[in-house]
């Protein structure tokens, strides 16, 4: 079973923060991270970036190296994990990988994207980078795809619109209660489902908003970290492909690599999903947290929509809370920074530091990080064990 | 001591291959590789992309899901890794990684860039993603950079152009030994020093070209692979990084990435430059291969020019032989794959199989790949012990 240490988390505001640099954002996250594990960045032995856009819309690559230099740490080793919006978490992967093996003690994982000073039709475009070619050609963006899903889980299964606008009501809901949110405000149903459409059956409220931001994590491979009252560890890290594109997929109702990626991760850990107290899923769209919640075997197929519309992944009704922090629909999705933010978001609930978002008593979490339409899926369990 | 096992490398026939595609280039590479190792598809356990360019370029990023199914693998763990230049030593060393601490027992590695369909200005720009945002909206680009180096060198140590051209000439003569060169073909001093200035006192032949290629390496923890009656371990992978322009460097004569990282390596291995039988070297620029035999510690500072012009590394009248595959001036430069390509080109030597261009009694090798001016540098150390 893999075990690291988590020694400290930070995360920026997420939203349209048009006064930010990439490399400001970074050095906030970072700081906040480092602060909070007591450390400096000469105790870093390596750095990983994960980053998807900042070569097709800002013309940089080699982030590894800028961002250490940017940090002050100029000789240290630096890489870039590129896995569309799974980027974070691959870069969280790549860096326990680093740990277990011994290349390195202490890791620090930055998860950055910088998106809003680029115009929306620039932006979807280049988030179809994530995509197939063929899709891209045909001209369809990540809407239009999940969309697709949207509606092949609709016919098969009987969930509503409304099914669907009960995710974004209750990720608002957390979010209302995080400070670092992109829309730290509650909304309701009827707005979700009078908000303009996008790609039928999703509206503008069901989707995920164009986000800047940062987020920071620093892992070790010692388990009895020295300045940690509550170590929170990393003890499953588990990555799955599919097809690119949705012509492949047996199934539009599942996301084939999130089953395959969870279910490595329960049988290393013995954890099984009924275990999990609080999750952070990949709610790119709000017909991906049901298909997650199902995928990660929460609720049986096909009963998530109804398990959710109930509140049973919301904080105060539900044993599992789903997305305390807002999710990526309420509290932004800055694609490279999302893997490692929900990182971040599971260790301040497992340390008990998430105030008025706090789930009491929660011991395991887990996160679910997707890249395109469910082309790459990373799950990472952690515990305050 | 890191300790990995070869089990099988491949590469495409480097060049302008207008006929290919990226996903035919990776296939090509990768079976050949697998059968190599005689293995299949479904006995590797993930999957490390190293690609620098297919996002600006190509707008299309995802390339672990992507290749990994084309390779018929549609549920393996897949990831890109990114440092410009060193991308593919970067997804080697990441790899390595993954392998001693366990995660994964067989990993594939696959680099691929493909350059050769868009215009000379176009690649150009794109490249200055691996460089500081200063130096691209100052208008340098790679070769002014270099020139930059190769004009401090020659000002503190005295070196000749035609020193440089030897650098040329030595490694033509490498690659014309070499089937798979995109210049299979020798030049002389005379030509190199009469062809197009390019950002002096760099000309056309000191510059290595715009390439498309892709070269893959199959890795083990198990280090009794079975199928292997010379199996060539990795016994050091070791990064570091600098400045990302060149601004931010106390001495141009110097990659001081390059000094930290085979210094590490020397160091983790006991093995001293001395001990190096065959090198492949980042010589992007006729200057920076000098610079590298310097940083590598082959030669005393100063002294490089002058010992290759003297032939102490080519093929035949040296002791250390660098770059017998023609390094990146004449086998190519397909940015991403340069670092993978570098190990298959060192494995090939250390199992006696590189044919005319075999330096005999080879045991120990040694890859340098360095990514932007010097700002990440990799360097893996291989035995056949």
């Amino acid at each position: 079973m893999t075990k690291v240490s988590v020694l400290g988390v930070g995360t920026t505001k997420f939203g349209e923060l048009w006064e930010a640099s990439p490399r400001g954002l970074v050095k906030e996250a970072v700081n906040e991270a480092l602060t909070d594990a007591g450390l400096k960045i000469k105790d870093i032995d390596a750095l990983f970036v994960g980053n998807m856009l900042s070569g097709i819309l800002g013309s940089q690559e080699n982030l590894g190296a800028l961002f250490a230099e940017e940090l002050g740490a100029q000789n240290m080793p630096a890489f870039k994990i590129e896995g569309a919006c799974a980027s974070g978490g691959l870069a969280v992967h790549n860096a326990v990988n680093s740990l277990l093996g011994g290349s390195y003690k202490t890791v620090l994982v930055v998860g950055i994207e910088k998106m809003t000073d680029h115009n929306p039709a620039e932006i979807a475009q280049a988030l179809m980078a994530g995509g197939h070619d063929e899709e891209r050609a045909a001209g369809v963006t990540f809407p239009g795809l999940y969309a697709i899903l949207a509606r092949a889980y609709i016919e098969k299964f009987g969930a509503t619109e409304g099914d669907l606008a009960a995710v974004a009501v209750k990720n608002h809901y957390h979010a209302s209660l995080n400070p670092k949110a992109q829309f730290p405000f509650e909304i309701t149903q009827d707005q979700v489902l009078k908000s303009a459409p996008v790609a039928e059956p999703l509206k503008l409220l069901d989707c995920s908003p164009v986000s800047d931001g940062a987020a920071a994590i620093i892992l070790s491979s010692n388990t009895k970290a020295p300045n940690s009252k509550k170590t929170v560890h990393i003890i499953a890290s588990s990555v799955a492909t599919d097809s690119l594109g949705l012509k492949g997929r047996k199934d539009l109702t599942t996301l084939e690599a999130v089953v395959i990626a969870s279910q490595k991760a329960y049988r290393e850990t013995g954890i099984k999903p009924a275990d999990v107290d609080v999750a952070e899923v990949h709610d790119c769209f709000t017909i991906a947290e049901i298909m997650a919640c199902e995928d990660l075997g929460f609720f049986a197929k096909g009963n998530g929509a109804k398990a959710v519309s109930a509140g049973k992944t919301r904080l105060g009704t539900g044993r599992l809370v789903v997305n305390t922090s807002g999710g990526l629909k309420a509290c932004g999705h800055p694609v490279g920074a999302t893997g490692v933010k929900q990182l971040c978001e599971i260790v301040t609930q497992l340390r008990g530091e998430a105030g008025k978002r706090q789930v009491k008593g929660a011991k395991i979490g887990l996160t679910h990080n997707v890249g395109g339409s469910g082309a790459v899926a990373v799950v990472h369990i952690l515990g305050n064990l």
